[in-house]
């Protein structure tokens, strides 16, 4: 071991002696284990399946008892539908809507037959068709933070977003192939008009990235707008579009059990025209829903089933995602958590729900820490090993999203990179052909030897293990005299090295001139309303 | 929502400009959501049970390839037993053993043979009878972390360790129920003379804790002393110390195939007396063993299943314990590796194994980091949940272990027990049951609602969520105004506030006379020699 007495020794829990425990120890050297720099265009990570087995924190039984009680809520209870045309559409297909309100109740039997028609695995296209993705089966797909009123880096602080950190934001999401769409508005740019800001944000997505992306629903308007730029971005036909799904919106629940307009507006424009609705309840126990994981996890389903039914009485078979958002408050103060104990048994839960109607499933990598500490890494890893036990398909804010939401950070971006970069070498299977049970290789080096320059070491050194991106390897004192930096330092570091060395995706030039003329007149036209 | 309106919006995703983002949004207020004052003698974490399904990350296929390639490495390399004692007794038990050396060939019948009486579940016996743990099946122990040469607090910075440091880790260890066990000095205490070291720390982990612990296998007068002092501490004879296993001791491979002489000793004095022995090569992919995770898993589980069956060859039905502890090396400089997904692969896949051979799984808590950032969390927590997913058993240096080994943190130490905390929490299975479904608190709040008042709510409100003792969830706002105190503020005061708190739990004053007695004695005699 001569050339390498770095490393651990093989009796690492049991001493001989401080002096020789020091020694054996103490050799992790200057330059050995510093962090690497960002690597982008990794096209092994665009691809991202899932076939380990998939958890279950509810047993058959427990997992029919929610579902029986979610369609008793649809049965007897019913959902506010705030839509005359939405109501309208559910009156024809059989739901007993209150002729004086807005409630509606579903029959078991309405439910089952609309949700039947739902695809279980269908293809987001994205303007780059390697950049494709197919939700559903065992499809892993990251799309990266979204919402955020505020963004924040260590250099600048927390602060309103503008259209710079909206860009900023979106060139990260396009350096790295682990994140395979964007997700919305990374930040809000709050420079921007709100009348007309969803097309130029649209715009930067179509231009910035060539990554599937997403419409916000608030409003039909935007929602035209959104798919026409979805066309003119692919260069395809209105026809073409509605064969091939290639936006996706996510719709929320006003839990508890209520739909807003805009929503179902979005609802159905989308649907009607084929693209990817994600319907996702929010429903946190305690507040918006029973303070029980499985109450919250009943009314979560009865709205997520309310809101698949209505995509597919609007259009049949059209592409349908069920979403999980189901997390605690802190039951002392009422401040929303995430990544707790309790999130974690609603997302593996929601899968459970997911599957019992081979449906796509939703979840999100949530954190509710301030800053790039301890709490963000953990809350982040409860959420994506939830996310990955329960068979998320579509993990949305898979990075950057810090605070609750509140906000887009541009270190968490890269440290959720790295952390999805290990998911996906995670999910990677053991190979076990001959060569790699190394049997030549053991006996070769025999007891007492050791594997640094075998013929079976030098073959496979340099791609047998993941290079993590922020990971501090060097020894104490190398990375004391290094000045001790942390993870944070070290995502400071890699974002802005990746941001210099962003480079625009090729983007066909009439295909630019079209948005830029379509955008245009929108904004002459003065976009949208905004009295909403 | 007026009296709670601190709670994130059903719509979190969907903005409706940016005012009212901010309003919804902006509201946690400024005493919320406060970490918490550790909490110890919290009973509800004496018994941790995994009654998940536990995850594979081979195939049926993949796992007898690893199976039959260790058997072959048994049969066709073998191993080296350095000490003439072993060697002999394995020659007597059929084992093909070197006339002129130390290497020991195993063939398949011989091993299958041997192992097959090793139990897959027993107890492991504590002063205090509360504190008696399982080892095996559903059950999941933690033991402190162990064997590191330095130890820091953020107070004090890293250091040498001396018995005051060895004495706060061990009152930590104490102090929170969901570490069951120390697993060995959590520091060494350099400060007393190494041939007494091991009368004072095991006098120390009778008196300052009343759990299980673990006595190093560094020589047989060691070994008997240990022994001795776990008698003593728990008021029993010799014959009843027989029959009840009250120690446990970890033997290292010296990996690649060998098993050093004092490992041996440590084999046949504790086997022989019917205490436990946790057979653990560690096997760093890339350096003593080979570069592929399978080949490493192959060195693993021949290694163990060597070790597994000297102690039943030694004596029948004696309790030993699968260890795997498989990582990676940095690719790029040597340095070893922890938390990665190569060793989340390996513990997962080492779980495998050892259910195949019905033996119960030692796996560890383990990190790289230096510092309490946001990498040792997303280390500590690649390790924990593959532990979880894996079915480990006994998962050594579960709270404390930074650097690989080489410190033990006091902050790191919260850290983990929060963790282990949480992982415990998510362990507990939903409830189902009628009242839990909150089909009656649905029908009351119906559409538009909230949960904050119900009956349902206020009867399960204290006691519905886990609360993290480190989780920040102040708004950002508040948590400035407080000095932006991360994880690490929050551990380094968490720790002291333990300590502070301590308590020696109670030992029966003619136990700890006779144990006095006893290390005096010994010391008299000179304790044990130190030219090993």
């Amino acid at each position: 071991m001569s050339e390498r007495d770095d490393i651990l020794p093989a009796s690492i829990e049991n001493t001989a002696g401080d002096a020789q425990r020091k020694r054996r120890h103490g050799g992790r050297s200057a330059e050995r284990g510093k962090p690497r720099r960002a690597v982008s265009g990794q096209a092994k990570y665009r691809t991202v399946l899932n076939n380990l087995p998939r958890s279950a924190v509810l047993d058959d039984q427990g997992l029919e008892a929610i579902h029986e009680a979610s369609l008793t809520v649809l049965e007897e209870v019913g959902i506010d539908f705030l839509l005359p045309e939405a109501r309208e559409l559910l009156r024809a297909a059989g739901a007993d809507v209150d002729p004086d309100g807005v409630r509606v109740r579903f029959d078991r039997g309405l439910v089952a037959e609309a949700i039947a028609s739902a695809p279980s695995e269908f293809r987001l296209h994205a303007r780059n068709p390697e950049r494709d993705v197919i939700l559903g089966g065992n499809r892993v797909v990251n799309s990266a933070v979204a919402s955020a009123p505020y963004c924040s880096d260590r250099d600048h602080g927390r602060r309103s977003g503008n259209q710079e950190d909206f860009r900023n934001l979106l060139k990260l999401a396009q350096s790295f192939d682990i994140i395979h769409a964007t997700g919305g508005y990374p930040v809000e740019p709050t420079d921007l008009h709100a009348s007309v800001r969803h097309l130029d944000c649209l715009a930067d997505m179509v231009k910035l990235t060539d990554k599937a992306f997403h419409a916000y629903s608030l409003g039909r308007e935007r929602n035209l707008d959104a798919i026409e730029i979805a066309r003119i971005g692919r260069g395809i036909s209105a026809a073409q579009l509605d064969a091939e799904p290639s936006l996706f919106t996510v719709i929320n629940a006003s839990s508890p059990l209520r739909y807003d307009a805009p929503m179902l507006q979005g609802v159905i424009e989308m649907a009607s025209r084929n693209q990817v609705v994600v319907i996702t309840p929010f429903t946190l126990a305690g507040a918006m829903a029973p303070v029980t994981i499985a109450g919250a996890l009943v009314q979560q389903n009865a709205e997520a089933l309310a809101g698949i039914a209505l995509t597919q009485i609007v259009r049949k078979g059209s592409p349908v995602v069920y979403g999980g958002f189901t997390s605690n408050v802190d039951m002392k103060s009422g401040a929303p958590a995430f990544g707790t104990p309790e999130y974690m048994k609603a997302v593996v839960a929601g899968g459970q729900l997911a599957r019992r109607y081979r449906l796509p499933y939703r979840t999100s990598n949530t954190c509710a820490a301030n800053t790039l500490d301890a709490q963000s890494a953990y809350e982040t890893m409860m959420s994506l090993w939830a996310a990955t036990q329960g068979g998320g398909n579509l993990v949305k804010h898979a990075a950057g999203w810090m605070e609750g939401g509140l906000t887009a950070s541009f270190e968490k971006f890269i440290l959720d990179v790295d952390l999805l970069q290990m998911v996906a070498e995670y999910l990677k299977p053991i190979d076990t052909s001959p060569d790699e049970l190394a049997l030549d290789a053991i006996r070769d080096v025999g007891p007492g030897g050791h594997y640094f320059g075998t013929a079976h070491t030098l073959a496979r050194y340099e791609h047998a293990f993941y290079s993590p991106m922020l990971s501090d390897w060097r020894n104490f004192e190398s990375w004391s005299l290094a000045g001790q930096p942390t993870s944070f330092d070290h995502a400071n570091r890699i974002y802005k090295e990746t941001l210099a060395a962003y480079q625009r995706p090729p983007l066909d030039p009439a295909i630019e001139e079209e948005l830029d003329a379509f955008v245009a007149r929108r904004k002459a036209e003065g976009g949208v309303a905004t009295d909403f």
